[in-house]
């Protein structure tokens, strides 16, 4: 049985005896994993931790600001790096999903190479899990987050990892949170990918694409809230479909809706959303969105299918 | 009103009249337009007239010879004529939906203008109906089968054209089909579109993709005959998704099921079909097809979504 507070008791003993005196900045995008780990390491060496947020343009409606805020107000220095246009620009011309993963990632780790060397750090938090080492080294897709396991040493990018919750599953993770005391909008926060909306425009990503699946992404959690889901979100389709709007003919957008069931993301179960509610989301999007003429909802399991469409 | 048994006697002496003695072809996919007026002109003009049913290749599977075998067994001449490689040659690079569209028309009138000049027929009998040209004319789509409403004049293809059932909606046309005695499977057949699976596929059209499609189509139609729905049908996107298959990550097909309450297709519903078939739909076809890794189900109406997705 994990006990939280003996692996917190652990692990601040741990990270005080390897970092000693060193600068550390650790790489924190707002979810439950990076900010628990963020939080951890600050409980075990202050000061001397600085949080990156790297705006990537990929986040959702009022995410940055809201991790910003949270970060500052556990009393962590935080410096926010608006790198929104060089990861457009990675991202340019990219379809296939794991090469778009592997851009990310690469733009990632430089970007956060930049900033490590500015601020002198020497090690690089980060809030690698179980569940990640475990599909990247089995091949089932390219966690941004996972260098080491697959024999890329980070020191190419000039700096040493550290990362706490490697050996934790996500149930585990949002029980350290909570011994933490961290606020429940991140002890109990949904999961959201590494490359964040990056992953959820099928196809190339654009500025614009991302800007339609940012609002269907606001409806379609605004509308599931009260669901006891592990992820509830939207995916935006880079095919088009017919539609008629204001009486005519229109070639639109696709919005798919995916709302899961699971306990530690290897496996998981669409969600039985009832009508009513997808009738409503439908609604909605096609309502409020004026590109999007048509809205799916995702009926498959995991395996055969992955909860995140890339 | 509508008499279906008055619209029958009148149409068959609007048709001797105007026939006379000239022969006749009719363009017959198997759908309940086309076979019912190529029922009713048979009943009027007999041996003069000869159907004919192009096979291009997007017809579903055991299509081509039910449609043949239905028009035999009513004592009509058929003549199959295979096109298939025709018509994937023709829609081969083109993505836009009304381009497929448009594309699938021309080579439908160029080839059925071959076939009337070698059977020296005068006239076309085609089963356009009020709705075809009513959403033609507006804009929502291009019908294979609509030419003199939009300003296409149809002897540029050698023929002149008969349309019997120009002014009636789906239910009247189902009620004269009952009027002539067609069986069952024509007279309540689900619709089915003149471009056949070719709008269904969206983007590119291959005669792979038209392979997957059909297995998926017939899943869809197996496991939804009890339902009460106008149409129900399986799509096949160009996107492709990530899912696992034998514990490896795999990047395959998506299909989405689209099923729909409707009287007279100009407006529709999208059905609320129990998740439970939608397990099992969900199921059998990531099971059965090897490419496909997920599943979904459109759940817009009509508008602002159209029925079909091209």
């Amino acid at each position: 049985m994990f006990d939280s507070r003996i692996f917190v008791e652990k692990s601040l003993d741990e990270i005080k005896a390897r970092v000693k005196d060193e600068r550390v900045a650790s790489a924190c995008s707002g979810g439950v994993d990076s900010t628990t780990c963020t939080a951890l390491v600050h409980s075990a060496i202050g000061k001397k931790l600085l949080a990156v947020f790297i705006d990537d343009g990929l986040r959702r409606e009022g995410e940055p600001e809201f991790v910003v805020n949270t970060l500052k107000n556990l009393g962590i220095k935080v410096r926010y790096v608006d790198a929104k246009k060089e990861f457009f620009e990675t991202l340019k011309g990219k379809t296939d999903a794991e090469e778009k993963r592997k851009a990310f990632r690469e733009k990632f780790y430089s970007k956060l190479g930049e900033i490590i060397k500015q601020e002198n750090a020497r090690f690089l938090v980060q809030g690698t899990i179980a569940a990640d080492i475990k599909e990247t080294v089995q091949g089932i897709k390219t966690q941004h987050n996972v260098l080491e396991q697959i024999g890329i040493d980070p020191k190419i990018y000039g700096y040493e990892i550290i990362e706490p919750l490697k050996e934790l599953y996500k149930p585990e993770v949002r029980m350290v949170a909570r011994e933490l005391r961290l606020p429940a909008e991140v002890s109990e926060r949904m999961p959201f990918p590494g490359p964040a909306l990056s992953i959820r425009v099928l196809g190339e990503v654009t500025s614009e694409k991302i800007e339609i699946l940012k609002k269907a992404t606001k409806i379609v959690e605004e509308e599931t809230k009260d669901l006891d889901a592990f992820q509830r979100f939207a995916v935006l389709h880079s095919d088009k479909a017919t539609g008629m709007k204001g009486g005519k003919r229109v070639y639109g957008n696709i919005i798919t809706v995916r709302v899961v069931e699971s306990k530690d993301a290897i496996t998981a179960k669409a969600m039985q959303v009832p009508y009513e509610k997808l009738d409503k989301i439908s609604k909605r999007i096609t309502g409020e969105i004026p590109s999007v003429v048509r809205c799916l909802v995702d009926v498959t399991d995991k395996p055969p299918a992955t909860i995140e469409f890339e």
